[in-house]
């Protein structure tokens, strides 16, 4: 008895850190990645306005994809690009998966509403499981020289904050042009419940 | 020997779902936090870059709090000041705690770094520990009318995309106008590995 209250323990301890370290760490970022889909879905929607709002005052709506908040910062087409693929890349990256290839030869808002969906339909691909063990997962880039994050550093230091920042830069682009737009619409709905 | 088994068994899934539930998710948030810091950390850079600019083109550093993307979005004082609101209430509601009052009267860069600095500093504060249970916890502010969010929902579709939200707006307003930032002075130092 003693020795199986012994191994008993120890299995405990066991599972317990292989939960800590991969089954937990799977599900948080299959719960991230819920919401940069969430994200993704109101870009789509702030590409749309942009489009209707063109057509209400009789331009071409492919100049959105030109505009800039400086000069040398991407152009609107090149945020939505580097959005859709910072969220691609990462969770091929996390997952040890190839992302699939874009050609970034969008030319009008309804190439860039495409290329927003085909990355909404990749990331619906993923199930928790994909992630499992992402955190010490080593990820690379060829602009790294060989370098590497772990999976854990990778996403909270470098996919979230990009992906945030260029969605934002794309939605501030829009706002900053014209098109009319709140924090509702970027946001989304969120998960209310009553008293 | 047989009860023990079970009693056991059940031992290990009663651990498991509480390391689930609070432990894990404490230390995910923690992390989180972590990351949050660090792009106020980098926040504090941007305002100083923004004065070092005005003084170098002689002009008034102070006008950068009233410039705007759009006339109906925020102006880049209160970009600064909501962006630090989101970061302290998040930390505060999800923990049970008291934020600390801040009386948004502030009047320079510098006054703004000094905000940035307090939030910081309250933030530091915090250890994984105060996170146990934050996302089973009821989030709510007046302007819900009773309405709660859960914990786990306030943070990823509320707290964090509204501080990225914030912070790239201030980032991308000070881009616009002149100050010379690069996506490395968003994202601050990466954790790189040699080979």
């Amino acid at each position: 008895m003693e020795r199986s209250v012994w191994s008993f323990h120890q299995l405990i301890e066991e599972r317990l850190a292989r939960a800590l370290e991969s089954g937990y760490g799977a599900r948080m970022y299959f719960e991230m990645f819920g919401q940069i889909k969430k994200i993704l879905g109101q870009l789509e929607k702030w590409l749309e306005a942009a489009g209707a709002h063109a057509t209400a005052k009789s331009f071409d709506p492919s100049v959105y994809l030109t505009l800039r908040l400086a000069p040398d910062q991407f152009p609107f087409a090149r945020q939505v690009q580097t959005a859709c693929d910072t969220a691609k890349l990462a969770a091929a990256r996390l997952s040890g998966k190839e992302a699939p290839k874009h050609a970034d030869n969008e030319q009008s808002l309804e190439d860039l509403r495409a290329r927003v969906k085909s990355v909404l339909e990749y990331l619906n691909g993923f199930s928790a499981a994909d992630f499992e063990g992402a955190a010490t997962r080593h990820v690379t880039q060829p602009r790294w020289e060989g370098k590497y994050m772990l999976g854990a550093d990778y996403f909270l230091e470098h996919a979230l904050p990009n992906f945030f920042f260029h969605t934002t830069h794309a939605y501030a682009l829009l706002r900053h042009n014209g098109v009319s737009l709140g924090k509702r619409d970027f946001l989304g709905p969120l998960s209310m419940h009553a008293p």
